[in-house]
Formats: structure tokens, sequence, C-alpha cells
């Protein structure tokens, strides 16, 4: 068979889903296209550790084309979906179109604010690694602005940092700023004491980390306070400005407001003419396609699936096994096999706090402290993509555990000569 | 003596000069307050190397707080100096004043069009890191943008990359884009051939390197033409815009110009009412103060100083040599010595092409070739200030050499959601 002739396997989105599916369809008959708006696929669980200085952005990120290399059958393509017509199975590209047999979206997901886009420019989101550089430089600026100011109530705001949202990633942003100012910051500074900076973690709900058992809940609570963390709980925030946010009738002073509460699927769901949850996620089949679209598929974070009457959760163990079963679906389709439905198989999980700070949830086992970390830092390594990222990101982790130094403490950006 | 009846030094910038100056000043019975717009000095020599995706931005710039956290008589001061009061011995600051005793004025350097300020948005130079991070943007969208090209003229025209400037800055940044066609991005791709890349190295005068002498000059250049560089002589430049190069009637149509073919020094030197050379730099005196100003100092790159009938050259060396002058200078003043004259002793200089490729003259010896290159990288990795990064740039240059992989290959910025 002509190797153009091959089925057309159009992949949009190198986050961990698109990546894995491209990855299973190695040995499959097929052409495929890996469209991102960027080159690189990024390691998303470690971005907080970019935020805080900890490590370099080409630790967590590796080319795409880099890591396609050897597999012949993949194109990669820098350009980003405009939009799809499904009469005549084409991708609008910026420019061109890109014709397709098979269509496989995973464009992932973005920081939600429910609705209130008006609180982006005081408190970003982490979801890519410019945001992470912002957030990065943000922190660090304010205690430098701390350092020269005279007036004590702005000082205060400035060594104040809110973080929004107490998931995983909320609970690893305020455990890692408490590291920063007690341990990397502390001696660097002569008028102020980092140390002394006031961290609040803000949490709608009842308890922090909501998805792991009231137990280790706790267990998290108490080793954040141990850095310094004030976890505040049934927080609802009415409003945030530049001066700080604000709980319905208190506000909080802060120059630094950080959003971890809320993710949503990509702008690019609205385009699907398909179903959509209150996240603008895209409600798929069980087989993981869309409504009456057997040849257009849905994986990962921009997606609304239900097993056992909960939503999957938007963590990157769904997505990968989703793009698993994706690509089995499209070789069983080759062979005229009906499609498989998709079933996640939970293989635990885990948030880290800081240094021997963690809790792990794995396999029925419920760890925290040094032995949840240990596990998380094993496993985190193991699933770096990149050899290369890989050793760097372990020296630099050494370096920082026996040091307390930061190697990436850049203020870059922002400033225009 | 009371600490804060201590004479105060202000130094105003922490690149090699001024960096040198307060650490040269540790003993002094002084306070010190080294001010900068950045939080980083940065390793300009390797620039080009986070240009060209070999190097991260963390790796070859340290936090100036980190490196001198343990000098107790400096306070480091994030904020920028508008201007110079010399009857009320006070700097202006973006908001307060800062008064001084003794003023040492090391801004350095910045690109300069000679007079073409029009072409820099599409000629960027290399002075900072977000220029090295925007020139890496360029020259790997540059491909990217080839690899999905139909149009055979414009991909052409994407595949050529024009450096305009023979000097150092030039010929690394040549052949560094030589080596990453040739080695790193040959295999990433499906429809472009990195390989066959055009690169120009435009130099205005006789021979490039042209402060070497003619057989080292000759043979980086043979050195750049085994990386596939073309270099051009006698090669004026008329005019740069979105299209590509001109060079008088004639037009070299390329995506991508890199300027390196002139420094001036920073805007900051038309503030200072002293006479200024045709770049902007300040004519300071053989004591190395200002004219008139006894207790105003100024070194390094934003200096016009002659020895022996010629100009000093911007580089390194000779900012380091004059900031330990200055602060032998001020050391004096406070024993009341008189101040000396400042002489550029010269070490002997190198400039590095490629992989086993640069060209050295230190102590009377010419090499060129694997010896200089190794010599330049000892050299280098000596110099590059903070252990880590050290550690860090000798980790990626091993994995680069070995590998042919470049870590850093990461397009960010730029791109607005």
């Amino acid at each position: 068979m002509e190797s153009n002739q091959q089925p057309h396997v159009v992949i949009i989105g190198a986050g961990f889903g698109g990546l894995t599916c491209a990855q299973a369809l190695r040995s499959a008959p097929v052409r495929i296209t890996l469209l991102d708006r960027t080159n690189h696929h990024l390691f998303q669980p470690l971005l907080y550790q970019v935020a805080m200085a900890g490590l370099s952005p080409a630790d967590i990120a590796s080319p795409i084309r880099s890591i396609l290399r050897r597999q012949s059958n993949v194109t990669v393509l820098l350009d980003e979906a405009k939009g799809i017509d499904y009469e005549r199975q084409v991708v609008h590209l910026t420019k061109d179109e890109l014709p397709y047999d098979y269509l496989v979206l995973a464009t992932g997901g973005r920081t939600s604010y429910f609705g209130h886009d008006e609180w982006e420019p005081f408190a970003p989101g982490l979801k890519s690694l410019d945001d992470a550089v912002e957030i990065r430089r943000r922190v660090l600026l304010a205690f430098e602005a701390a350092e020269k100011e005279k007036d004590e109530a702005r000082s205060r705001e400035l060594m104040t940092f809110v973080v929004v949202g107490g998931g995983p990633t909320g609970v690893e942003l305020a455990g890692s700023i408490g590291e920063l100012t007690r341990r990397v910051l502390a001696r660097d500074f002569r008028t102020i004491y980092p140390e002394f900076a006031r961290i609040l973690l803000l949490e709608g709900g009842a308890r922090i980390l909501p998805s792991f058992t009231e137990d280790l809940s706790a267990s998290a609570e108490r080793q954040l306070e141990r850095l310094g963390v004030q976890v505040r709980k049934n927080a609802q925030v009415t409003n945030i400005d530049a001066t700080g946010v604000y709980l319905g009738d208190v506000k909080i002073p802060a120059a630094t407001v950080i959003w971890a509460a809320g993710v949503g699927a990509t702008a690019f769901t609205q385009q699907l003419q398909a179903p959509l949850d209150r996240g603008g996620r895209v409600n798929i089949q069980p087989d993981l396609t869309l409504p009456a679209r057997a040849n257009v598929f849905a994986i990962g974070d921009m997606t609304h699936l239900e097993q056992d009457g909960q939503p999957l959760p938007g963590v990157s163990p769904v997505a990968m096994q989703m793009g698993q079963a994706v690509a089995r679906n499209i070789q069983n389709a080759l062979v005229g096999k009906l499609y498989e439905k998709f079933r996640y198989v939970d293989k635990g999980s885990m948030a880290t706090i800081g240094r021997h700070a963690a809790i792990a949830d794995v396999a029925g086992l419920k760890l925290s402290g040094l032995p949840a970390w240990l596990a998380w830092l094993g496993l985190h390594l193991f699933f770096l993509i990149g050899f290369r990222n890989r050793l760097s990101a372990l020296f630099n982790w050494s370096w920082m555990y026996f040091t307390y130094q930061r190697g990436a403490r850049l203020i870059t950006g922002g400033r225009k000569d």
C-alpha cells in the first residue's frame, strides 16, 4: 500500500493525551500529523517548580520533534487549529487546511475564573511556561519592592502571597512559596525578612485536597502549616483587584495573588458543535468519540466523561489512558472491529507540599511526609519525558536539596528599555 | 566609626565592571549600594549560547543578591537610575533618591544601529536574556514555518539566516547557527532539510575578527565555511526590512536577520552632562573619573578611554580591571592618597566558532581549531560566575557534545492566547 494512501490521523494537541496517542500508533498502518501551538511537550505536573524558581523551563519541556524523531509515520506541525469542517473532513489552520480520516482532539485545559475573567490580570493562573515565568517574576519582584518600601502597610501587602484554590496545584504553589521564603531568600535581603512573609491558601470547600481521604487532607494541612502557610477553608472569594482579595466584606491586602481554583476546557471546544458541560468540556461517548461523529475522538482535560457516576478527573493518567484507548480503537476500525468502551484504571494519586512533605494514596497505601515525598520524587523523575530533562532536573533538585539555593531565580521579561 | 557614618559608595550596574568593583571593596570601610535594573548578573560572553538553544537562561545568569550574600557591606537594589544631581550628590531613582559620597557608573553597552534604529524590529541585537530568548524564538520559528511552506521562494527566504557584523559575537552566532542546522535539527523535520539552510555572515570591513592577526582571521573564516557559513567581506548594509537585507542594489531575501555590528553606550550617558564619543560613550580621565567630578567614576562599555593611541575595547577584562582600579582609588582617597592612573593589561583574547572550532591569541601564543576551543571552554567555565552555573553549563555542554541534542530548544513568549 502506498504510504500516502494510508489513512490520515490528525491529532490536535501534544500534551499527555495527544502525545501518548501518537506514540501508541507507532506501528499502525496510518500517517499521523500531530499539531500543536507550541513546539514543546510540557511536563505540567512540575510547572509550579518553574513558577517557584526551582527548575528552568527547559527542564520540564521537550521539543515535540525530538521526542518523535524516530517515529517515521508522524509529522509534527506547529500551527493552530481554528475550526473543523466535519462534512469535508478538514481542520482549518491559520492559513491552510488539513484533511483527516480520523481526528483526535486533545487540546487540554486552561485556567477558568468561573465567569470572572476580569480577575485574570490580578491573579494569573498556571497552565503554560509563559504563565510560570510570569508568576516567578511577580513573586520575586514583590520581595525586591518590599526591600525598598518605607511604608509599613504597603510593605506588609508586598509580603503577602495569596493562593486561591486548595487542589494539588494550589497546595504545591503555597508549599513552595513557603520554602522559597524560609530557605532560599531568607539571607539575601538587608531590610526585610522574607521568612516572615504571609502566605495564605484559600479553599472554598470544607477541606483542601478533597479528592484524597480526610486523614490525608488533614496531614497535608499540618505539613503546610509547618512551612508557614495559613490554610483558610470555606473561604469564598468574591472579588480580586490590584490591592488584594475580598472574602465578602473582609479584604486581604496582598500584592501577589495566584489563581489555582479552576480549570476548564480550552476555548476551542466552542467550535465543536457538540454538547459542553459548565466548564466548556465536551461531553464524549464511552468510546471517546464525539456524539454522532464516529471518526472524531476527544480526550483528556477538554472532555467530560463519567465513570461510576463521577466525572473523571482532569489529570495526566486519565489523558494518557484515553490516548492509548483511541489508538486501539483506530487500529480496531482499520481491521473492521468495533470500538471498545473506555474504562479508567486509577493507579493512585499523590500531592507534594515541599521538601520531605507530601501525601500519597497508591494501591490502597496511604503515605504522608517523607515516604510520600520520596515516592513522588521517584515517580515524577521517571515520567519526566526525555532522558536529558530527567538528568538535568535531578541535578537541579539535588542542588536545591543540599544548598537551598535556587538557580532559576531570574526576573525576565516585562521590562521595556 | 559608626557604620552609617561610613562613606557611601553607590555603584550603578551589576555587570562585570560594577560587580568586580563591589567585590574589590569587600574589606574597605565603606557602605556600598549596588543598583541594577535586573536581579541578575549576566555572563554576556555566553549569551549567544542561549540564543542558539544550547544553554538555558539560568545557566548564564546568577541573582546578584546570591553572589553578594556574604558581603555584609553591600546592599543590592533593584531599581533604575533616572539621573544624577551632582550638586546634591544624589542619584534619582524611579521614586526615591539615593545619596552618595562616591559614585561608580557601570551601566554597560547596548546594541547600536548607527542611526538606523528603524532596523531594530527586523534585526534584533543580542545584549540581554530577553534578546537571546527572542532570537532563539525567531530562529526556531523560521524552521517551523519553512516545514509547512509550499511556496519555494518563501521557503528559501525562511531558510536564510543573515548575521550582520564579523566581530566575535557575529562569528559565534553564525557558527552556532551552522551547528544548529547541521547537527541538531537535521533529522527532526519531514519536508525540509535544515542542513541546507543558507547562513551569511556580513562584515563591512576587509576581514572578520579585525582585532586578531590576519592569520587567525583567515583561519576563523575557513572554520566558519566548514560549518556552512558564507562569509561576505566589504559588505555594506544599506537597508533592512521584514523581507531581507540590502547591500546597495543587491537584496538578500531572508526571514531572520541578527544584528551584531554595533555596540554603543546605554542611553543613560546622555544624562551625565559630560563629553561623549560618537557611540554615546563618556570620555573619562586616565584615573577613570568624569572630567571635573572627582568623586564620580565611570567604567566598562559605557566609557571611552584611549591607551597608546587606541580606544580600549568593550570587553569584560577591561571592565573588570577598571572596577578593581576604581576600588583601589576609593581606598586611596579614604587614607588621603592620590588616585592612580589606569592601565589595561591585555592577557589575550579568543573567539569561538563551534565545536572544536575557535581562535585564540594568548600570551603571544596563536592557536586555532581544537586547542583554541579547549582553551576557550576551560576559561569560560572557570569564569562563569557561581559554582552551580558552572556545573549546570558543563552538564549541558557535555550533553550537547555527545548527543548533538539541545535541551533549551523552547519557543516561548510572543504568543497571545
